[in-house]
């Protein structure tokens, strides 16, 4: 099925001045291929590329800056497609419409809706950094797996957490999998890059922060500590190494949570266990 | 580094009733590649292939049926290596001897350390299936990511679950990626599989359980529901399609409850869902 709905055809009409069909070879193709693939190749920057109109959706409800927005007419047989391409258009710098031949060579989907897009990772320092007060933030140190931290900033933003500060970071935060794994959390959640965890201690005690270690060997389970209301912070630590040593260095007031272990397992794997101590956090302060 | 140490040569020699050494055209290889590779081809079986010293050590201490330990003696280097060699040697019911080239054609570790497997995933029917008083069960319907089943099984393990019950299987359970991010917990937590989502609802409801749907839209946050203690069982559905219409339909004591979202997403991953439900049930009845 080819056919392009009279829709459509208008509204290409509408904006042919902003609008470039391109091929496979072309330049900007060339950078989205990259990106889908993760290629580390060029510069690695703060650009993304995402797929499929739920990404669209969120990406522009999160209000990015979405640099170009490729397009697959042959694909969008819904008016919701015809409506959110428009809004694209609107929202993007550039807009390039493709082929169905050149949509099914890029991404990993089975049946692509048409939609494709590249975005700038909304990534700010921590001085930009605007917080509420008894503020709850998620660090991430050293973790490992781009999935894992898409997953945990999936649940911080169910958990409304304030930011999610990142240390000592083994991905990108552009990752594909990062960005598919957070369903659009990675679009809103404050992030905040810290090049080492010293930075990232000193700025949290020099706030007055309450730090809450994930430590599967802590003696205090997670359900018996009171968590006051005040600024705190959870952190967690990488897959294979733990937490880095700046944690324990620190004289200031840390402490050490494990989630029970009942079993053969010794630990959670990383997501589940930030994700079920960011709740809990989240939950005892509200009510208290 | 190709020198075997004097343990090891002494070792093989004590064994070598019960060693054969075998190429990659061998048929044992090859059922071991299309276990390591997911290979539908064949019978499914209850099957599996597992990889590393990590794994053997928790298949050994689960008391699985071993059926075929291959061991590559180049790449063991430690005492410890020896060690479980032997163990190995004595609970696989056959034991093959492997090249370092052999080795490096399978499985998809970076350094292979030697040791692989095929062993029998410990499934059982529901008759056979003994529980406690008061049974925390997991029921797991429909999902269809073999990594979240793997990771649930992983929190199961932790949170003390008696058991985990599974249908509309979308998934092998004897998947690579689920044995993998279980860390063994599929080994030990019993599984009982149903065909359909009735006939499970029936085994539970004729067993007087109270059931906990896991539902993004109930109204019920999970912080404020009771949790009695009972036979009880969370239910968690698939990732696209939510649960089956059989648990709506029954009318014996179902509850729904949902995790409070305060951001842009609907839900969480099915599999951080389902642990931050079931820890909450488990430390809630544990003090209760």
């Amino acid at each position: 099925m080819d056919m392009i709905s009279p829709e459509i055809t208008l509204l290409l009409d509408k904006y042919l001045h902003k609008i470039k069909a391109v091929g496979i070879h072309h330049e900007k193709i060339a950078e989205l291929r990259r990106l889908l693939n993760h290629g580390t190749n060029g510069q690695p920057g703060l650009r993304f590329a995402a797929e499929g109109m739920w990404s669209q959706q969120k990406l522009l409800s999160a209000g990015l800056t979405i640099h170009s927005f490729f397009f697959c007419p042959d694909c969008a047989y819904s008016l919701e497609a015809v409506q959110l391409a428009e809004k694209m258009i609107h929202a993007a710098g550039e807009v390039y419409l493709i082929s169905k031949k050149v949509l099914e060579k890029l991404g990993d989907r089975d049946k692509p809706d048409g939609f494709l897009s590249i975005s700038e990772m909304p990534i700010i320092t921590a001085q930009e950094l605007i917080l509420p007060d008894n503020a709850m933030v998620m660090v991430l140190d050293g973790l490992e797996s781009p999935g894992n931290i898409g997953t945990i900033l999936r649940s911080c933003d169910g958990a409304g957490v304030d930011a999610v500060l990142i240390c000592n970071s083994k991905v990108r935060l552009t990752h594909p999998k990062l960005i598919k794994a957070s369903m659009g959390a990675a679009f809103v959640v404050p992030l905040v890059c810290f090049a080492a965890a010293e930075h990232c201690v000193e700025w949290l005690v020099s706030r007055g922060y309450e730090i809450y270690l994930a430590d599967s060997s802590a003696e205090d389970s997670y359900t018996t500590v009171i968590y006051r209301r005040c600024n705190k912070a959870l952190v967690a630590g990488s897959e294979r190494y733990g937490l880095s040593e700046a944690w324990n260095r620190t004289r200031a007031g840390i402490r050490k949570v494990s989630i029970p272990m009942h079993g053969i397992c010794d630990s959670l794997n990383v997501g589940i266990a930030a994700s079920i101590l960011i709740y809990e956090i989240s939950t005892k302060c509200s009510k208290g």
